[in-house]
């Protein structure tokens, strides 16, 4: 999605060979207008497979999702970090291994929002090791939900996430993937339809 | 506003005299259609105001958020509740404590997106003792912006948030005003524009 590579080149601070930072405008500051044309994207690639609800994170992966959930016509859950106390009945959880943060969340989510007959889009801002995503994949299961695909804002394909998720059977859909982050340059990987436009 | 109030009349589930449950639409599960709605809501308030910038508070503020500044085509920065590890220079802080989970956070906001000439709409979820408001306020003064007013989805005005906000001289907007749940009843506090109508 080139608006958003764009972004991310005029914008992106890498401050690593492994992190890239895109708080101005994806999880601290917030782009609206990138975010709809984002939302939008996700709801063009997946559009053919009858998504009943999209379920995403907290808190960057609100955005994202409730624009996706928006153009879709389908309601968005986020799955919770941290336990709230006016939500007790019908939880489901999964236990999700930060490598940044070197700490585990118990994410959640109510059974009485995603359930048998649910066609599920997880959407997320970022795909690393996958650990989140992963923890998604597992609450929806658990919940006896259907998996239609996972939507990804950045991955970064250097890492493991994208391979695992991939091998298990999904479709992951990435607006961006980073191949590398060295020498302080984000290269990106170029996707199919790029690579057959260029030859 | 209507469609908000009767959302809340048909899903929300009173836990006690103090308590709204609102997480199939609002904090937990999200309706992408109210949100669209209560975002033009607020821009439609506050219009006139020249607003730069929408702040609000992970997690339940940022749908509302959102759809405030994308239709006032303005950028949106929501403030943290946990340092996170690549936000590291010019961070704004507020202490606020929170009376339903007794504890106090740290909330912050990078000084690099809230800043001198920024003329900020504050959104949340709810408005209860103010606490999560009055952080923000205190956000965005240190930072050195003007507020222009703050946006409510919901407030209980039996609690002393609304009040204090309002007596500091802000500008505060709800879009529903909860006067009592006592009998597991949402009573609604009438705005003035409903008194008018029906005098």
């Amino acid at each position: 999605m080139e608006l958003l590579k764009k972004k991310m080149i005029e914008e992106g601070a890498v401050l690593s060979n492994h992190v890239l930072k895109v708080d101005s405008f994806l999880n601290h500051g917030v782009d609206p207008v990138l975010m709809d044309a984002v939302g939008k994207e996700f709801a063009k690639r997946f559009k053919d497979q009858a998504i009943t609800k999209v379920l995403t994170i907290e808190s960057s992966g609100i955005a994202p999702g409730l624009m996706a959930a928006l153009t879709l016509g389908v309601p968005m859950v986020f799955a919770r970090k941290r336990r709230s106390l006016t939500q007790s009945e019908d939880l489901v959880t999964a236990k999700v291994y930060s490598f940044t943060k070197q700490e585990e969340n118990t994410i959640s989510v109510s059974g009485k929002y995603i359930h048998g007959g649910d066609n599920i889009l997880i959407i997320d801002d970022f795909l690393a090791n996958g650990q989140a995503a992963l923890g998604l994949v597992e609450l929806a299961e658990k919940a006896g939900a259907n998996i239609a695909g996972i939507g990804i804002v950045i991955e970064k394909s250097f890492q493991d996430g994208g391979r695992l998720l991939r091998e298990k059977g999904f479709r992951v859909e990435s607006l961006a993937e980073i191949e590398s982050l060295e020498d302080g340059i984000i290269s990106f990987k170029q996707s199919k339809a790029e690579e057959a436009a260029h030859s």
